[in-house]
């Protein structure tokens, strides 16, 4: 996959610029982003035979294993703030609290959601994000979804990053990182990929609510 | 139709006290809803005889009709922002330029969303007034919607005002206000409020497209 388009606000990159947690955190979501592949291709490619043809969950399932396993980030996090004491909102699709000396006074927190919805469902991430920001949950947030050339051969509606450009205007007062990924290759004659529900949910192993049952699966 | 909940952001509340051009606004589309009755009743009466039976639209547009028709506000307004620049994004539901001077250099200009689709749904209309007022399109924005035991009874999935209640936190730093409708009263014998598309759209006469064609049509 490559990383087509991309959107720093101000604050992001003064933190990347500055602080070594946040250069890691944007480093370990590029390079999952970029290892996303369709083997037996050494590189991803995907089919461009019809308009809404391909599934995006076969995408986002590579990207999340390797953030959980090589990177140990968790999924399904929710924000104490809009659970425990208002249990509303769906939780944060990737989270990680980043520490460099094992201070957990010191941790850097990022929260990341990788968009497999409609235009209306990237709003509603973008203000979850906002809440986990304004309330001090997330020190730096990213929203994650495709370009507007591959989402047409993707599920029905998929957000893709143009359609929401002209609101970066109002997430640039954020510590705020919009990617917009590719395919490496299009072709008419490869595979689809399958439609359908999230298939990666269960054998993921970190989410985020099993974390205090197994302390030692630490960050 | 009884306003059940309501927030006003500090902004909003400081904007009502001291500019009474702000409190013209809210009081009009305060009067809009007040004024949303089902005939032959002198009140609002909905049928609750079995979850989601009724639809959104015949609420709506009274609603419509009266700020247009007696307070002149306009309908689908593009926000220049959005429209001229990037060609994005929906109009706002309900527009107004308020003038205490027929001077445009004094004008406050108020842009309203009444949120008839779900909740992800509300989530843009809230980044779309959020636009308008960092590009200073907008000088006060409101949100109205159902309450939560309306809503049971209205179509499926229609946003309510508690389920974005934990996120006026993010709102708090605007000119913004949420308002939120209940019914007079319910009643399982009444007619129900028919479902569909918007009927209103082709009686409608204030439609922000057409203003430039008829220049007398004024605020």
């Amino acid at each position: 996959m490559i990383i087509a388009k991309q959107f720093l606000s101000p604050t992001a990159q003064e933190l990347i610029r500055e602080n070594p947690l946040a250069l890691q955190a944007y480093n370990e979501i590029c390079e999952a982003i970029l290892s996303i592949i369709t083997p037996p291709y050494p590189y991803f490619i995907i089919n461009n035979s019809e308009k809404n043809c391909n599934g995006v969950t076969p995408i986002k399932d590579p990207c999340y294993e390797k953030l959980e396993n090589r990177y140990l980030w968790y999924r399904d996090k929710p924000l104490a703030y809009l659970h425990e004491d208002m249990k509303k909102g769906g939780p944060i699709n990737l989270y990680k609290e980043f520490s460099e000396y094992g201070d957990s006074e010191e941790n850097f927190n990022v929260g990341v959601e990788f968009e497999t919805g409609n235009i209306a469902s990237a709003h509603r991430s973008i203000n979850k994000l906002r809440v986990g920001i304004t309330i001090k949950e997330l020190d730096l947030a990213m929203l994650i979804l495709p370009i507007k050339s591959l989402s047409f051969y993707l599920t029905d509606r998929v957000a893709n990053y143009e359609e929401l450009e002209p609101y970066f205007i109002i997430i640039n007062d954020l510590p705020f990182i919009v990617i917009g990924f590719d395919a490496d290759e299009y072709s008419p004659v490869v595979p689809l990929l399958p439609k359908g529900r999230d298939g990666m949910s269960k054998r993921s192993v970190r989410k985020w609510y099993k974390k205090d049952k197994r302390p030692m699966d630490g960050f």
